[in-house]
């Protein structure tokens, strides 16, 4: 079984997320998981998981409804983007190993191209340039700034469909990647810049805590800066210690946490580590648990 | 996901058979993989597979069908048994750890003795004591000479529901173990004694590889002799290296290898590691693959 989390640039217009969900769903043997949309990020992000071959097709098909949707030209949002299906993961769960995810990427982006005529990058372990492991990096200057780079510089062409960029779509970053946790923490300020710091604290590449990756963010709708995270190793670092890092940094800063959330679902082995520790989780419950929520979706279907 | 493998002593009536697999599949959620029947054994083996709490209720449901078709006093067969429905375990297959199958195998015999009056011993990794954590120990004697035992020496008594077998359904040995490998070596002799002289050369109880389990049998209807094995570590003792191994066992004496059959299906990393090496065995194809079986099953349903 593999998973996939789809990251499309639309969390406001509810239509388009229930068509984007009945794209995915329209393949048998795809079970919908989960689907969190954020009108601030102007973001959703789809949970499903299956078979390969049907995540594959569910994956496909994502992507053109995606770019029949969604015009990037007038898409404004908190966080940074490049294409209408902007990231699309693909997570060894079970029976399969890293590698058949890598050529399932692989598969994927040159299908998404030859069908829809969309560019693909691919990232992580599915990315075939060092300079393009990184996600952040290959997304730099956003679809706006991406689009110019391409015409200008060969180096930022895309790995498939060298032609430039989709001209609503924008591109596709198609990767492979092991399990991770999206987790949020919204704080008592509207200061943007002391989420930014905080972010900068804990995150792994400016020295802070292990599989920590984060940056700061405004909510306008809710007046708060927020500390968006993906906890990459969450063995090592899971939500509890990353809560308890970000409340430290808080509090030296004269500010404090109201609450949190999680982007998608959570393995339950990170809810066991934290022992009962309350997290302040925003409608947090059983079938917020990647396991519980596959046994639920199984046992719905006959 | 967790994989259960009931053994049922029926093997000859494909009635009974379908009616057993009904049982099965009547409970959302889970997934109907497999059916191995054979008159010789006069057992069938049903492999299902899905979230714990549905494979549970298949197993608890499974126990009441066999106690209702199969009568042990008129049961005859070639392999040893205590039980209409015999075995019944519980093998972690992903998101789930061998705990949750120990603790799923002693919740299911409770209600087997419950819903359904038949006495459970546990066995293998769910076994409360340790001269039952091997199944040949615990069956010894079989039906009819564990009814009379039971009688006579407290010690052999049931781990639940003291009060002696059930007339007509004996017994159920419910076990939690990881995945092994049913498979079964034919010979070219109706020599039983050949193929016991095999079995005890190869297997691990008397110096032979590691993790195979064997014995020898009489299939009356092929007039041939047969290894019957369990590989309970395939990745150290493969398929490959058990025929290989009874190969030569089986040279030395003057016969050899006919053919050989999966009871069940087979992990796709044991395929792998036979690299196209040919086992001869029946029927074999990509659906019994159990990686392959488990995509086909899912994506078969909506």
């Amino acid at each position: 079984m593999v998973e996939c989390v789809p990251n499309f640039s639309e969390g406001r217009d509810g239509e388009k997320i229930r068509k984007l969900e009945a794209a995915i769903a329209s393949v048998a043997g795809t079970l919908l998981l989960d689907t969190h949309a954020d009108p601030d990020h102007n973001r959703s992000v789809i949970t499903f998981a299956g078979p390969p071959d049907a995540v594959a097709e569910s994956a496909i098909r994502a992507a053109g409804k995606a770019a029949e949707l969604i015009d990037l030209r007038s898409h404004q949002g908190a966080h940074p983007r490049i294409g209408a299906l902007d990231v699309l993961p693909f997570v060894p769960l079970c029976g399969v190993e890293m590698d058949d995810c890598v050529a399932l990427a692989r598969r994927v982006g040159k299908a998404i191209w030859e069908r829809h005529g969309i560019p693909v990058y691919f990232y992580e372990q599915a990315s075939l340039r060092p300079d393009r492991v990184n996600l952040a990096a290959l997304r730099s200057g956003g679809f706006e700034g991406l689009r110019e780079q391409v015409r200008l510089n060969p180096d930022r062409a895309p790995d498939v469909g060298a032609a430039g960029l989709h001209p609503t779509a924008g591109a596709v970053a198609v990767g492979a990647r092991q399990l991770l946790i999206a987790y949020n923490i919204d704080l008592a300020t509207d200061d943007r810049t002391v989420a930014d710091a905080i972010a900068k604290a804990v995150r792994a590449s400016s020295g802070g805590l292990a599989g920590i990756k984060a940056m700061g963010v405004l909510l306008e709708s809710k007046g708060r800066a927020q500390v968006s995270m993906n906890l990459t190793d969450f063995r090592t670092t899971p939500p509890h210690v990353a809560f308890e890092a970000v409340q430290r940094e808080a509090a030296r800063l004269g500010t404090r946490i109201t609450d949190s959330e999680l982007v998608g679902l959570i393995p339950e082995k990170a809810v066991d580590m934290a022992g009962g520790r309350d997290l302040r989780i925003r409608y947090f419950h059983g079938g917020r648990i990647l396991e519980n929520r596959i046994a639920e979706v199984l046992s719905s279907r006959r």
